[in-house]
C-alpha cells in the first residue's frame, strides 16, 4: 500500500492526517487524522520533531510505504525549495528548510505551500470547485487569505505570494493594514474587521441613542465583547445598527472581489472561513452589491458559493498538492 | 509558402498584416501591414467588406496559402465562438460572428481576442515580457486596459474579459467611471482622466495663486487644451501643480498594480500605451509607491518595466494567436 501524509502547521494547532494513495485519488478523504496543540512555546525544533513523531506513529498504524508528503503552513514561504521564509506566529520561524527536513527524516518526497493556497487547491478537487478551470478562493476568518486557480492549476507567483486577495486596497487612505498597506479587505471585512468597526460604531452611538442596544446586549454589555458572530446574529435579528455593519461589509467583500474579477473573471468566486459561514446572510449581498461595481465583465456568468469543505481544508489540500507531484 | 494573417479592427483605424508562418515564429514580425482609416460609417457590412478586400490584396502580393488568421477588436468579445458581442466605437456592432466570417471568406481557420489582451500576448511573445511565465500588461492610454498571462498563457476568462485591469477600484467612492463604478484605475491615472484631474485643479486654483499658470500657459491659456502630455511635460519642467498631478497619478496606478499584484504576485508588470511613454518618469514614482502598498509579496522579485512594442502590438498578437493555434 501506497500512502500519502498531510501536515497542517498552524499557529496553536498541528494536524497530521495519512491516506492511501489511491483510495485518495478516488475520494478526496484522509483514513487518519490528528490534530493536537502545537508543542509549547512552538520554536521549528520542537514543532517539527512532534511532527515527524506523530507521522511515524500514523504511518505504522496505517501500514504502508510513504510515496508522498505535502506541508501546509500559514506564512511566507518559497514554494519551489520549499522553505519558509516566515511564521509569525511561532517563534524563530526563519528561513527554515521545511521540506528537506521532513522529506529526509520520512524518506519520501514532500511539497511545501501556505494554508490558503491548499484550501484553494482542495475546494477546486474536492469541493465547490469540482470541474471548474477558473476560480478564486477566498478565506474570511480573523484575517483574510485565498488563492487562484487559473486553467485548473494553482497559481504560486513570486515567494508563493498569489491569492493574498485579503490585501486587495478596498478603502483608499483607510486605516493601516497590519501588512502596512491602508484599506486593505482584511482591515475592513475580516472577522476581526467587523468587530472592531462594530465596537466603533457603539463607542460613537451609545450615549446619542439606543441604536446599539442589541449589540451591546449580547457582548454582556461590554463593547470589547463584540464580535463578528454577534453582528451577524443581530444583523438576522434585523437590528439596525448590526444591519448597516453587514451591508458595508458586503460592501467591501465586494469591492475587492470586483477588482479581482476584472483582473480574472473567474468562472467561481468560492468564499470560506468562519465569516462566511453566516452563508446566504453573507452571500446574498455580496452577489447584490457586485453589480454595483462589474460592468465590463459578465457577472452573470460569474457564480459566487460558500466553500464546502470546512476546517480540514488545507490538510486535505496538503494531500492534494502531495497527490497531484507524484 | 504557408501565410499569416493578422487584422486590428480599431474604432477609427483598420490594420492588416501578413507574415510567413516559419518566418513569422522565428522573428515576431509582420512583413506586409497596411493601415488605413475605418471605413465611415463603419458598420459590420462595411468593415468586414473592405477587411476581406484589404487581405485579399495582401495574400496576394505575398504569394501564398493562407494558414490561419488572428482578429483583434477593442470590445467586448467570446473568445471562443469567436463572436463579437459589442463594439461601442462603431454603429451596429452586436453579436456579430466575425471569426466565422473571416474565416469562410477567406479559407482559413481563424481566431479573435480583444486588442488590450493581444498587446498583452505580443509583449510576452515578442516584447518586454520574452521568457517570463507570468506577467500582467497594461495600457494606459486614452483609457487603460490590459492583458494577463499565467504560466505562459494569455487567460481569457469569462466572456473574455480577464485583464480588464482599468477597472480594478482605486478611489472608493470617487467619480463614477464610464463603466459604471466608482473610482477605477481608468477613471483616475487614464490619461483622459490626468488632462480631467488637471483641468479640475486649474480651476480651483487658478483665481487663489499662480500655481495653475504653467499648465495653462502649455495649454495656450484655455483649461480644456490641458492634456496628459502637457502634465506631464510640466512636471518634467518641475511645475509644482503638475508635479502633484503626475504623483497622484503614480500612486493611482500603485493602489491598482498594488491589488493585482496581491492576486497574482506576477514576475512582471509591463506598462504600455501612450502614458507609459513618459518612461522613467512615470516607472520610477509607481515603483516607489508600490512599497507603500505591498508588503506580504517580495515586491523586490517584481520587476515594473515600460512595453517594447509600440504601436503595432495588437496586431501583433492578433498573429501571434493565429500562430499558437496552429
Amino acid at each position: 500500500m501506497s500512502l500519502l501524509l498531510a501536515v497542517d502547521i498552524g499557529g496553536t494547532k498541528l494536524a497530521l492526517g495519512v491516506a492511501d494513495l489511491e483510495r485518495f485519488r478516488a475520494s478526496g478523504r484522509l483514513e487518519r487524522i490528528v490534530k493536537e496543540p502545537v508543542p509549547s512555546p512552538g520554536t521549528p525544533e520542537e514543532v517539527i520533531a512532534r511532527s515527524i513523531e506523530c507521522a511515524r506513529e500514523l504511518l505504522e498504524e496505517a501500514g504502508g510505504g510513504l510515496s508522498a508528503i505535502g506541508i501546509s503552513i500559514g506564512g511566507p514561504l518559497d514554494h519551489e525549495s520549499g522553505t519558509v521564509i516566515n511564521f509569525p506566529h511561532l517563534p524563530g520561524w526563519r528561513d527554515i528548510l521545511l521540506r528537506q527536513i521532513l522529506s529526509s527524516h520520512l524518506g519520501a518526497p514532500a511539497l511545501l505551500d501556505n494554508d490558503a493556497n491548499l484550501g484553494a487547491l482542495a475546494e477546486h478537487r474536492w469541493g465547490a470547485g469540482r470541474g471548474v478551470k477558473d476560480m478564486v478562493y477566498l478565506t474570511i476568518s480573523t484575517g483574510i487569505g485565498g488563492g487562484v486557480i487559473v486553467g485548473g492549476k494553482l497559481v504560486h507567483g513570486v515567494g508563493s505570494a498569489a491569492g493574498e486577495v485579503g490585501h486587495v486596497t478596498v478603502e483608499t487612505g483607510g486605516p493601516r493594514c497590519a501588512c502596512g498597506n491602508p484599506g486593505c479587505l482584511e482591515m475592513m471585512a475580516s472577522g476581526t474587521a467587523i468587530a472592531r468597526r462594530a465596537r466603533e460604531a457603539v463607542e460613537e452611538s451609545r450615549s446619542a441613542n439606543g441604536r446599539a442596544a442589541r449589540l451591546l446586549e449580547l457582548a454582556s454589555g461590554d463593547p470589547r465583547g463584540i464580535t463578528s458572530e454577534i453582528v451577524a446574529r443581530a444583523a438576522r435579528e434585523g437590528d439596525a445598527l448590526a444591519t448597516e455593519l453587514w451591508e458595508e461589509t458586503a460592501e467591501y467583500i465586494a469591492i475587492g472581489l470586483g477588482s479581482i474579477i476584472h483582473v480574472l473573471a473567474p468562472r467561481l468566486i468560492v468564499l470560506g472561513g468562519g465569516v462566511a459561514q453566516a452563508g446566504e446572510q453573507l452571500l446574498g449581498p455580496v452577489r447584490r452589491r457586485l453589480r454595483e461595481h462589474v460592468f465590463y465583465v459578465p457577472i452573470d456568468r460569474i457564480r459566487v458559493v460558500a466553500a464546502s469543505l470546512g476546517h480540514d481544508s488545507a490538510l486535505l489540500g496538503a494531500a492534494t498538492l502531495a497527490l497531484e507531484e507524484i
